[in-house]
């Protein structure tokens, strides 16, 4: 498998708007360093899924690289104000698979367009999209939220985000496995706030933990804990690293 | 006043996803020709007013440019959604005026962050920005929205997007004034479906009539009515023209 990070910023994103903090500041001088809204696109032999659809320019994007399959993590609207756009497109039709949450986001719902959200992922029953096996793992967010799990020829991705810890099941079901990269929700620095629908890094380090991965990233940063990262990366464990715009890595 | 569209295209836009028509394929091949959701920056002396926030990257178009005031039209997304990233930004509050619509869009009633959505435009109620008058009107759409009049040193500008003919009272007021630049919403060719939300541009060149303005440009375009114009143009009345993104203009 590959997996191309198209966004790992949390709901601001970074720059944050107005900041001027040392992360915010580089990544308005130098683009390189943006991070958008959370999101992921796997490849897996001739399958292209896209996890979560929060990039403000999905429309243009889909044009150009098309996937054959959108899962959701949730409906926030930062994990999915891309589908607004597209929903109204033309020409084929989009499964979207997520959790059943059925206030959905704004009007998605109502006016679906091309979108299809009739197959609702269910936690801990796995489904096959091609040759790859994903499996829902419920997560602990403000609102349903799941993370995924890949499997592909052998190799595994758990795809963790929004959450705040793992559900006991989730982190059970994750110890069973053996898991080559882990991308899990940091979006707060070390003693930054009291998380609460979001890991900070010791509770993302706790999960790292709980799931004994081979390589884990951490996505859907925030600005603080960026600008934390650039003081103390090094503090990170030697596995553990911060996920960017635009890394493309093989699973 | 200047004026500068920053968006001139409906929900779907130009290109619309998936589409091959010719207004979308020379979108696709030359992006000057794109439309994005419709929005207009208005500069009246030193005050800086954005009518609409559905530009996908308005964070980053605010940290540039910035605007002393917000105003909305109506809260579907294709008219806010700039605000979500905008929302969680620091350093300043940004007053955002639209009509009273208590669901408003997603939950950014309920997570207004930096934005301040307390002032209520009420219909026929002028009120000031520095020295701009502005007068709120309602449209016929499909919920609450305003049209907005603009008067800055004896020029006026009306911005009349989203909307399906006008109201008797609106027409008739617009009927008592000199308006020097009258932008409407005009997303559909003619006979390309039986409006209902919308201008066609039957009935966005009845408006044109009702508010007799010195100049007309028509925003909020659908992909099948750029087509048409690319072979009808020359039907358009001699003070009628489309806009398009980025298009400045003194008023």
């Amino acid at each position: 498998m590959q997996i191309e990070f198209l966004g790992t910023g949390n709901a601001g994103g970074v720059p944050l708007f107005g900041c001027g903090c040392p992360a915010c500041a580089r990544a308005t001088d130098r683009p390189q360093y943006r991070r958008g809204p959370a999101s992921v696109l796997v490849t897996a032999g001739e399958r292209r899924i896209l996890i979560d659809a929060g990039l403000p320019d999905l429309k243009y994007r889909l044009a150009h690289e098309p996937v054959d399959q959108i899962l959701l993590t949730h409906y926030h609207i930062d994990h999915v104000q891309g589908l607004f756009a597209v929903r109204w497109g033309t020409g084929r039709r989009f499964g979207v698979i997520g959790p059943e949450d059925p206030s959905g986001c704004d009007d998605l719902f109502d006016h679906p367009g091309i979108l299809d959200f009739s197959t609702k992922a269910r936690a801990f029953e796995p489904f096959v999209l091609g040759d790859v096996e994903i499996t829902p793992l419920p997560l602990q967010h403000s609102r349903p939220t799941l993370g995924y799990h890949l499997r592909h020829h052998g190799r595994t991705l758990a795809y963790l985000t929004d959450t705040s810890g793992l559900p006991s099941a989730t982190s059970e079901w994750l110890g069973r496995q053996a898991t080559h990269l882990l991308v899990v929700d940091c979006s707060y620095a070390p003693g930054e706030e009291l998380p609460r629908h979001h890991n900070d890094l010791p509770l993302a380090l706790q999960i790292v933990e709980e799931v004994a991965a081979s390589r884990c990233l951490l996505t859907h940063l925030g600005h603080r804990l960026d600008s934390w990262l650039l003081e103390h990366a090094d503090l990170l464990p030697p596995t553990v690293g911060a996920a960017y715009d635009a890394l493309t890595l093989d699973v």
